[in-house]
């Protein structure tokens, strides 16, 4: 990931910048279809959160578009409704302290895998270079958390899931039942893992169709292509 | 859904427009192959419709190609013949008469699931978000019905099918052993709805392959996202 | 089909620029990778055949690099080799008279089921409004067959499986264990049935998805749909 | 293949050019997401080898960014550091004495295959013209091999899975659990077999979708179909 995004220590007029880029990438990348799906960043210290607005087309949105909230969901800044997921994001964003950016796509393979209520086994080192661990599915909600707050629930579900998970090492979930959510250090990378997520989904489908009786890789070669790109033994890319 | 079409009062200029937009709407989004596939429009109180005109290519079509006839088919203007459906949208538009637009196209994911006589359960929110239920499915024609008024008869199949559902809370249909035809409030709804009963099929299919044990999402899960878009309460998009 | 080709008592010059176009035709629908694939077509009164030449990069390719040869396969016209599979085109041309061009490709849907040995079932109407059955597949060639004389034998393989078949009705065949072989009055017409046999595979493999006990559409339904683009009462498309 | 690469003899700016203009064939060709995948080329009398730097994005690369190394992986020239597969790279060109180019990437369905651990039967005649039997999938490694030296072993498993094979009548492989690696006797040609494999693969994919008790070609369909376009008696293409 040669540009990792710039949001620590960003000012908010950058926030923006990246969030707006971070919704276009999944645009680029044919994640999304008409108005779904929605990027967000946060900017840790002033606790102000940076989202999509509901339902306005992507060729049309401008970065004067986005809303601002605080960690509540109160808008700070901005004319439009945020994204109807924001609640989502904002339980995340508490949750996970370490993460900078959500994203959450309908993108094919993924949103099929997360209404499969089947998580993703690790099949290969693509997989491994990113997840430590298959990609998680939520339990479904029930109905009393899907009647209210059920944006807010959906987060909560999230959030249970990683219980013993490290949100850096596993940076999205399928949300049973309805798609991916994922994240990242920034907004770019949370689109970064969006494309990954769909592309591990996407390999996955195909490699059961190869083979119904596929397993996934074993414990060694998970964790070697894992810590190749990541943690303090890293030796993938150029030096940072 | 930013754009609900115009046509409410519209004038039939506006009408050719916005019908001329919602067929090249099916080109762009790759739900068309050569000159299969048709949009059509109508003006409820002058008892107009105005439908593509058979067999010609997309590239070359201008609003002035476009046919208007009445609500019996007698061509009110135009010197090309309509789309040899035009039985099947007449039939439609006498029906339900909440639709203003209809669209029928052979995309292939929702064309497959029409040819497998299999009606699409609703596997995950994406299908919630617009249908109020799983995509259906119509019986198949009889010999007679063949023979002689068979676009008519398709259209009588589809009514029938829909004797117990809200066209506008499920705004399309497979037509066994054909393909979908799709409506909605406007003809370019109508577009919208037959680019989302792709997605819905394409992502029904890849999630039987991840998981051939695959069940419907719950009644629960099912409303709360068809009402989140639809109804009084809905609270996605844009205030109006 | 608004352009069904100009062969017909055309010149030699006009049959090259068709040829050409088909040729480019396969590139644009996608049906070719690298320079696999050809077509070609005859001028019957003067018994010459233009065809693609061997090898030769499709976004090079002029109608002045096209080969002319007799139904012999002798060179008439041209400095390149044509291509490997002229001498199928020449026993299609023999025992198919009312054919005017040949197209074969490796398209990915149609040569899968060709590779898969497995005639496509009428599924639906897309493949009843242009083949009046199922997709055939020939036999496999015996090893004498295959060790000489490999693409005339390949011919005769098709021909001897349209023994009962008239091949304006059925305007194409898989080869087993190759890739499909397809025709039409004209070199635009064979282009055509390229496009729609690849479609017809791919509409095929999704319907056998979605329902592995997916049956072929009634006789009724397939002869109605047949007729209304063929024959003496068809009512497709505008009046010739 | 018209081009078949101008890498014997040529100056290392020559082949600096090519391997770019490899890298960026998988680009065009879809073979590869965000910086995953690689390809290289070597002068073999100045044992020099040419590869791309890791983690640069490709639409930033120029043939400035390539990295020299000599056979034991030292850095010649260049300010970046060589892909994290260049170990593997350097076995195949150490063991494969008549190659001159390796092309390493994450193609969807050649990768499911490897994910899969199933090597592909021929099904048909497109993968008969490049690969005489089946696509081969590597031994998976042994946790000490995975420990140290890990793109060495990679490498060392695709040679013995050769022990009895000819690497240029099997220009590519499936490493178990990963992806596949490809070769040819340039860069250009090591990147033509990458896009053979991944087509070979989805053909694969499909064919066992439409029939998935499909089996193999004959071997003597094989063999004609091989030798066609290979060794003293071929004949497809134009004469060299």
């Amino acid at each position: 990931m040669p540009n990792r995004g710039i949001t620590s220590g960003a000012s908010l007029a950058q926030l923006r910048a990246e969030v707006l880029e971070a919704n276009l990438e999944l645009v680029r990348r044919g994640l999304v279809l008409f108005t779904f799906g929605n990027a967000s960043g946060i900017l840790r210290e002033e606790g102000l959160v940076v989202i999509k607005p509901s339902g306005v087309p992507y060729e049309k949105m401008t970065s004067e578009d986005l809303v601002v909230t605080d960690l509540d969901g109160k808008i700070v800044e901005g004319d439009l409704r945020p994204s109807s997921d924001l609640a989502t994001h904002l339980v995340l964003y508490k949750a996970f302290s370490e993460i900078g950016g959500v994203v959450h796509t309908h993108s094919e393979y993924a949103t099929a895998w997360a209404q499969a209520r089947r998580e993703i086994p690790c099949f290969g080192t693509t997989h491994a270079d990113y997840f430590h661990g298959p990609v998680p599915v939520t339990k479904p909600l029930t109905p009393k958390e899907i009647r209210s707050d059920y944006e807010v629930n959906t987060g909560h579900a999230i959030v249970r899931r990683f219980a013993k998970l490290d949100p850096l090492h596993m940076p999205g979930v399928l949300v049973a039942g309805h798609a991916p959510f994922c994240w990242g250090a920034t907004p770019t990378e949370a689109a970064h893992a969006a494309v990954v997520v769909e592309e591990i989904a996407a390999l996955a489908t195909i490699t059961i169709t190869a083979n119904p009786k596929a397993r996934a890789i074993s414990k060694h070669l998970h964790d070697k292509h894992f810590l190749r790109k990541h943690g303090s033994t890293a030796y993938y890319g150029q030096k940072k």
